[in-house]
């Protein structure tokens, strides 16, 4: 770390992460009619219910949204937390400068137009920014969509719709596709953000000082990050490790072809690496590589859901045998086992199953996709007490209610009992203290079953409100407690 | 091949296919209320409006649907091509060979009850069953979930929703899970069916002859398939290296796991095989392996909707410079390129771009999702006039729209243009012969975003139905090419 970052304190990154006062320069009046970013921000700001006060900033003055528009940065009569930028790339110098002498803590600069192009003016516009920088002010982007965090409602561009829930999960982006998509994945799939930063060209703050930040956040339990290039290898990697040992920290490294390698230089102007080094390094330091913003998603859900541990030796239940030879091989290939239940389980779990085409071993086959919830919980009640087993999964057959929906002439999502499964499976949860984790498969998506998918929305967050993660796959489910227990088996290995 | 595999003419597989007359064994009156499988399979073939008489049959007799029920099978008037057996499995024998006596081509047996559960009662129902069988009517199952024909309405247990419109996939499974979610899977994904066998236990009928009857089918251009274990080794290798002489025959093969294997022991009641020796014979004979029923369906649409041939060097239009990262780490991981476009063609495109953030080499970053068709269309038209460029991939952001929608105070259906997309892609593939994929990205799926799932759902449609095939994620799609340009590729070396 170099000796600014030391410099900084946590209560600087409050004011960024939280600000009281914010500014946006490069909103245009309403009668001005352009739509810059700028603009859109503060839209989504609103939108998303921020907090604290907004001072708008551009030459032109005016009105925008019932503010005042203030002329100059030093214009704006109260003291700035942060700012969001968002003027023509060759004006920001000038705007950040006036930001730091205003004593502004941080700001993050949405406009492109950097060393990205590869130009020598764009070079030298970015290199005027890390000159204002390195004076005392923390600066996100350029080129970047900034900060997402919902204790404050800071928002992404162009997200007015990301979640205010706060949550443990941090994520750290050079792209900012990619961090508003994931904001936007994990509003759905249940993970909730402390912070999110998509920091583009990083000239000044990037994945190392971020990471030392989050490592001692004690709002962030897990972090995600998508990096195409780093600035420096030594640094960043030291840096992961002091933080893999806290939390888990879950890596998607994109370009590690050498197409990709090209297109890295291109788009964020750093340096990328080859495949080997970064998955020999990764290992070593126990950060979990992933290769793709799913695997990434589905880790961090599994990271936040289950418990601190290692799960391997799990019952699978579902339905239609071959659903448990998939669950076979995806258990061997991810180091987990479907142990054979001890003969009295089974006997037990047998009396409970419908007859015939079911089965009673390990996975439980329940044959049939309308098997009553309170079924379903005595039989992974039962199967909780053999002691082998560490987690259970529930393969929820739940789509198959519009056959049913349609004979009682009912919507699907008044038939299909995805509340009372939810209830009993969080039951068993605490009885057991083993955790459960659900897979709500749906092969029918088309327009005439878009019924299913609406139920599908509604019961995954129903289970996700008793604190049982959802899936999609059973294949990604369990490839993402494998993360889990990979991460916790080298942690403790280490610390014994 | 046995014998009485060349004794069975194509006239009898028609009558199998496609009954004119049906009998359903073990269907129950309406007054009687009980809902096995026989009166299930009625009630979906109804829904389906399959076209033959239809024949129930049950001891006890009555009434069910305005139809008459047959006491035995001997009682029905009239001539049976095909029979649907859904007794109890000790009753299963009788009912065949009255069937068979009764000159029936072919019988589905839904029921369960035999060499799956392990007894030596099932084991020697399940031979007798044989012995029938080779006395001349063949038997689909049992513990199979039968036949989907689209061209006749046969469908699948219990699939009274199913597509009707006939097309050239053709797919097999032991799994009758594996066979109805692919079926489903199929209908939103633009899959089209020529036939689609669950066969169970495969006591007669079963992967070797159905792929050599596949195999001279002339509706089937495609065949997917889904194995556990084989029945003869020798003769299905023999069988699928003719096949795929002629067509693409996409394998999943489950249980290659030891956990796998023995799941496939209990369910099917045959014989597994180790990963190695499946990879290496199928690579041998030319056949596709796939991990997963996801990446069989993504392979069979590329299939379909790809001309044949091999399409090595793709250009990427897409939003956001990691898009264009992923792309070309997929390429390269599925041994495609994506060549930097030539100059002249850059600068055409270049000025077809929206600034700033955009980027016209390739991938072709157009920066801005709100980019209108008519100048996608324009880009795409430009970038097929480079030599170099195969095929082209377009990644849709059509869920941006949504944004505008809410803007204009319309429902986001209305507001995102994806017809004039199709339109305009359909345009460009006719002009200039090279084929367009489309990626319809979508991270929001939530209880609040159910507006774009049902947008992307009728876009998806359009698409499809002008030819260009969907995928959800960009590496999925560029997967399944890779798979066309393997298959193709090795072919063409072969008969050089």
């Amino acid at each position: 770390m170099d000796k600014k970052a030391n410099q900084t304190t946590r209560e600087d990154f409050e004011r960024i992460f939280h600000p009281q006062r914010l500014a946006i320069v490069g909103v245009s009046a309403e009668e001005d009619g352009a739509r810059g970013f700028g603009t859109g921000m503060l839209n989504a700001l609103n939108a998303m219910g921020f907090e604290g006060d907004i001072f708008p900033v551009n030459p032109k003055g005016g009105i925008f949204a019932g503010l005042t528009i203030y002329k100059r940065v030093e214009d704006i009569p109260e003291k700035i937390d942060f700012a969001i930028i968002a003027v023509a790339a060759k004006a920001v110098p000038e705007v950040l400068e006036s930001c730091r002498k205003k004593g502004t803590a941080g700001a993050e600069i949405l406009s492109a137009g950097f060393s990205e192009l590869g130009t020598a003016e764009g070079k030298d516009l970015e290199n005027k920014i890390r000159g204002i920088a390195a004076k005392g002010i923390r600066v996100v982007g350029p080129n970047c969509f900034g900060i997402y965090c919902p204790r404050s409602g800071l928002t992404l561009l162009p997200g007015p719709d990301l979640s205010r829930q706060s949550g443990p999960v941090a994520f750290l982006s050079q792209s900012g596709g990619m961090a508003i998509d994931f904001a936007h994945k994990g509003k759905w799939m249940g993970i909730a953000f402390s912070k999110v930063v998509s920091f583009g060209n990083g000239v000044d703050l990037r994945e190392t000082e971020l990471l030392r930040y989050l490592a001692d956040d004690q709002e962030t339990r897990v972090i995600g990050m998508y990096v195409e290039g780093i600035k420096d290898g030594d640094a960043f990697f030291q840096e992961i490790k002091y933080t893999s040992d806290k939390k888990p920290v879950i890596v998607c490294k994109g370009g590690l072809s050498l197409a990709g390698q090209r297109m890295v230089i291109s788009h964020t102007a750093s340096m990328g690496g080859s495949r080997i080094i970064w998955q020999s390094i990764l290992r070593q330091v126990n950060a979990i590589q992933v290769q793709n913003l799913e695997e990434l998603a589905e880790a961090a859900l599994a990271f936040c859901f289950l418990p601190q541990g290692v799960f391997k030796q799990i019952s699978v239940v579902g339905g239609g045998g071959a659903l448990g030879v998939t669950a076979c091989d995806a258990a061997e290939t991810f180091n987990m086992e479907i142990p054979t239940l001890c003969a009295s389980i089974q006997t037990r779990v047998g009396h409970l199953l419908p007859k015939p085409g079911s089965s009673g071993t390990n996975p439980i086959d329940v044959a049939n996709p309308f098997v009553e919830p309170k079924v379903l919980k005595k039989i992974l009640r039962v199967t909780a007490e053999d002691k082998q087993i560490d987690l259970q999964i529930i393969i929820s057959l739940l789509y198959h209610y519009k056959t049913m929906a349609r004979l009682l002439g009912k919507p699907v999502s008044q038939v299909a009992p995805y509340r009372e499964l939810a209830e009993g499976l969080r039951d068993v949860v605490k009885e057991t203290g083993k955790p459960i984790v659900v897979i709500l498969a749906n092969p029918k998506r088309g327009v005439d079953d878009l019924d299913i998918v609406e139920m599908l929305a509604l019961a995954r967050r129903e289970f996700l409100d008793r604190g049982l993660p959802v899936f999609d796959e059973l294949h990604e489910a369990i490839r993402a407690i494998g993360h889990v227990n990979a991460y916790y088996a080298r942690r403790n290995t280490k610390n014994e």
